[in-house]
């Protein structure tokens, strides 16, 4: 065995892992623009429309997961996501709080929920996170959640921004991610300990890097499409007569 | 049973399917670019590359329909797609020619296989067509393969135009668009048969037509996707340090 292929060592593959961060869809002009206050009410609405529909896939994808693990205690600490953002008890849950968001961006409660503004580069690239966590083995599926690692910085952003920015947002449409900041971290454990206990060769390790840039392949495609549709103003079928 | 929902006859339903044809990717602009001969060499091989990705997953769709299909005599027409694109006996088969339009163009063959240029927008696109194949009857999925009733024109264009527009590709490149014409003419014939056999009531025709305008967002997104990358020069990370 050479050195090349010697496992790394728990903390270089958390490090390997964490590097990711640098294809993290923060880092989309999509976001930029968000961030800079440059997006127009159309552009906001298209995003939280489309990004409603990765939301409500959350919990499908978790109980695909759930599905495929037979071992009871993860099942135990995993099923905290489904309640999360389904709502649990008098919790309404982050789906609702995404819904809220929307309402505080002008749209319609059932606008969203019908799904008509999602775009078909948008539904693939979700549909390609829910499949894999369906087919693959549980243990891969929850490296996939793995850009949670990333995600506390660009919900913090949104929370110090977005009331400067677009003060016609109504402020308590941020509540999902005052909420999302806290649950993130808790999950963030969950999957990273997961992630390093069964990934355990060099090949294992990088198998994980790969499926984690799989998911950022999916966050990125997402904005792509936004982009095309209310950046270009290329929406499909824009050309046709 | 009020007017507006009796079932559309077979010739009313079959005019309503081929209405769809004003949807197809024909009418996209990385196309109109590629019909006036405007695309330069890495848009030619950006889109053989992602093209070929689809080609691949043809015959990986198929045999998903055919393990859904209980009937024989169906199984032994469908069949034939597989053959086409894997290739028979002394028939190389529509892979290989696509690869060997690759290589006209000026791609590696091994390049090509190893798959290292495909987007991933294109691959969520594709992967969600052999996806639906999986999960879907066999007849939804039969439904869903009837784009191939607007590809003709795309062939015979490509036929005419290429060598006058793209004279640095070599011409037997083209072979691929030569076989396909008459074969897609076959398939379309058994596609539709059980298209208009299966989808009865007009829920059930009005479904048909969705899942047409579903594999039409596939194909559309496929370009979205290209056109990001090799026209607008924003591949994926492209903004990325």
């Amino acid at each position: 065995m050479t050195t090349d292929s010697a496992p790394w060592s728990r903390e270089e593959f958390e490090a390997q892992l964490r590097a990711k961060e640098k294809y993290y869809h923060i880092y989309h002009p999509y976001h930029e623009l968000m961030r800079e206050g440059k997006l127009d009410r159309l552009q906001i609405q298209g995003w939280v429309a489309n990004r409603f529909y990765y939301q409500i896939k959350i919990p499908i994808k978790d109980a695909a997961i759930l599905s495929n693990c037979p071992d009871r205690d993860t099942r135990r600490l995993w099923l905290q996501r489904i309640l999360d953002h389904d709502g649990y008890g008098d919790d309404p849950g982050g789906i609702e709080a995404w819904l809220q968001l929307g309402i505080a961006c002008g749209l319609e409660r059932d606008a969203l929920l019908s799904l008509q503004h999602v775009l078909p580069g948008v539904r693939f690239a979700v549909d390609a996170y829910v499949n894999f966590a369906r087919n693959a083995s549980w243990q891969e599926a929850a490296c996939s959640s793995l850009t949670e690692m990333f995600a506390p910085t660009i919900h913090k952003e949104r929370l110090a921004g977005w009331p400067e920015k677009y003060p016609w947002i109504a402020e308590d449409g941020l509540k999902y991610f005052r909420k999302r900041v806290s649950q993130a971290s808790r999950d963030v454990e969950h999957g990273l300990a997961i992630t390093l206990e069964h990934f355990k060769t060099r090949e294992q390790q990088q198998h994980a890097l790969n499926i984690l840039q799989f998911k950022l392949d999916i966050l990125w495609s997402m904005l792509d499409a936004m982009w095309m549709a209310y950046i270009e103003n290329k929406p499909p079928y824009f050309s046709v007569d």
